[in-house]
């Protein structure tokens, strides 16, 4: 059923754990316990649910469901397990210090491992994990291309399906029907308490005004109070814009990817704006390089928003102008590097980035654009490619 | 943008806090902080970022972010806050213990906790939020009913849609093609670390004997490894079985339901199979009462099978067969009361549940039915209705 890109995956276990304890080593975690899924496919190429116990001499792959598929899937070998509490007894020598992914573990979970390992320190590994997670392999990289490829075809399929009276969540539909038959996982994972992600970010007029609980230039309606982001039933007219902002996921890596579109004319302040946004975007990811700190985008974004009369407007409403203009993207919907203020560590080659300059007119709606890039020697590299002109349909 | 049933769910607000208020005097738990998101809609009918404090005097809502729509969306009075360190200064008296959501807030933001409430003892409160939430009200009934009602629809579009050779996955993008704009949330929501559901359970033909990380009879191969679960690439051929389980989810409620098709004659033993399940359901759905024991249903489900000579394939392959045969269904997609072995609590109308008897194949595949039901006096009253012959189109 998978083929060559599972041996990909197969072929960077042995490397990715090698890499997990050279971090341990220099930063005195004598053994993990890595429980999260998204880690776990990490390391052992397999998302069944176990437990991966790694220490300087040895990684055991413990696994409570589901073993035969465990077994195909991973290189490493399987030991089955009905419980967690089984593991210290399968262990050849048992830890003071546990690096646990402290970060995602639930409260409970963790009083609970603290009674399987009595007398055992634990230490967050979770900023390591994520760390080495944030240079990608050749491979990554492939199935990164895969996923944004898929959302560019959906995008430049929208002028085709776009229609007045349709609401967003029926746009939402129609790209989902594109991209579930090209292999699109669908469920966005985004690491954290409360984070939820979604592929039908679809926002259109005065949607683009309303904010969400998360940390972005704008939310839209969603479908409902109880799910407040993304697209709703609010129906597409005439001159508004329609934000099409499309998480795609192959293999477990996402891509993201944001266009604009209307039927008719485009009020000129949205127009504007999305010109300077696509500006944004094109300058940073021309004078990108490795070695550039993360809040240097951000901060090189939001000069040329206030030159081009736009500040006011740049990365959300005020009060809530959010701090960031990008984000790294790979098992994660957003992961390191942060390109936001603060951030002040260097980007490196074979890093990937989504850069998403986007603008917040009150009273008229959102604009913006994204693309994903890798990191390269020559600047950015966009692996998404759908056609950037705002379409007036 | 949200009309009437908004109106509905802010009526409620102060009966749940009161509710909830009883059941922490009963179990001595001087005051809850409620984070999680779904939580937080149940009690404040918003879902954006903040914390609900609940002491026996008063219930403040606290918003991180965003405010505007948490005031237009709740009948509490919202009190911004940059973040959960100022909740201390906030309350007129400290508590001594805390309840938090310990089976969902992570280690850190709980080591977090203990340090903006120094010297509290916290306790889980999650349980009696649980229990709360396993009784419906009308409004949430009703909410339910739509939900089922957007699955029933597309359920009965599958004879429409199937086509020899299309895959699991472009079944699955049809199906959500149809229902997003009938308001369907698409974000599935299961509690728990590592727990992930979406929409497109599609499994064809020998996709139905693959198990998945989850205690449920079947799992499909999914689109890769990453995501070990539900619809994959796999064609559909001709006289293999197409079981369709699809979850809805309407204003933040939950419907699951499950039908059976085929391309062609299905094997006999399929076949047979699925008139078992059929017939397992009926007889639990006609018998079961208020007061029933959430155990009876499993221990009921399976002595049919066994007379009916298929034991050996009930509730999945052998070793892995589940011990349940139906949950609770709301604002998760499982949810209390489990009709499984070993749960022997009553119960009691108004709670939603769904019947899933479901039998698995080696070789062959899986087959199986879901309803969800409304508790009655006068048994089950299905919500769903998608129509129950199994289809060879």
């Amino acid at each position: 059923m998978f083929g060559h890109q599972l041996e990909s995956l197969k072929e960077e276990v042995p490397r990715r754990i090698e890499a997990l304890r050279s971090l341990m080593s220099e930063n005195q975690i004598e053994a993990a316990l890595i429980l999260q899924r998204v880690d776990l496919y990490y390391f052992t190429a397999s998302a069944q649910e176990g437990a991966l116990y790694i220490d300087k001499n040895q990684e055991l792959f413990f696994i409570k469901k589901y073993a035969p598929r465990a077994r195909e899937e991973s290189p490493l070998e399987v030991i089955e397990i009905p419980s967690l509490k089984e593991i210290p007894s399968l262990l050849p020598q048992k830890p003071k210090l546990l690096g646990l992914e402290l970060d995602v573990v639930p409260a409970e979970l963790f009083f609970e491992l603290k009674q399987i390992f009595p007398q055992v320190e634990f230490k967050n590994i979770s900023p390591l994990i994520l760390k080495l997670r944030m240079v990608k392999s050749q491979c990554e990289i492939e199935l990164i291309k895969e996923a944004a490829q898929i959302a560019s075809f959906a995008l430049d399929k929208v002028p085709h399906i776009l229609r007045e009276g349709m609401s967003e969540l029926e746009l939402a539909g129609e790209l989902l029907r594109l991209i579930m038959p090209k292999g699109h996982q669908e469920y966005i994972r985004m690491r954290g308490f409360n984070r939820e992600a979604h592929s039908w970010h679809v926002i259109s007029g005065k949607s683009g005004t309303i904010l969400s609980h998360i940390d972005a230039p704008m939310g839209g309606f969603g479908p409902s109070p109880a799910y407040p982001m993304g697209a709703s039933l609010k129906p597409i007219g005439k001159n508004e814009v329609v934000l099409v902002d499309l998480s795609t996921c192959f293999w477990g890596y996402h891509s993201d990817q944001t266009r604009c579109f209307s039927i008719g004319k485009l009020p000129e302040p949205l127009k504007r704006g999305y010109e300077v946004c696509r500006k944004i975007a094109n300058v940073l990811a021309k004078d990108a390089r490795p070695g550039a700190s993360a809040q240097w985008f951000y901060k090189r974004a939001k000069s040329i928003a206030e030159q081009e009369g736009f500040g006011d407007y740049f990365l959300g409403p005020k009060p809530y102008q959010t701090k960031f203009v990008g984000h790294g993207i790979g098992l994660e919907i957003s992961e390191l590097p942060f390109l936001a203020l603060g951030h002040d560590y260097s980007i490196q080659e074979g890093m990937i980035v989504s850069i998403e300059p986007k603008m917040v007119f009150p009273d008229l709606g959102a604009v913006g654009i994204e693309n994903t890039y890798l990191v390269s020697s020559e600047g950015l590299v966009p692996l998404t490619s759908a056609q950037e002109d705002l379409i007036e349909v």
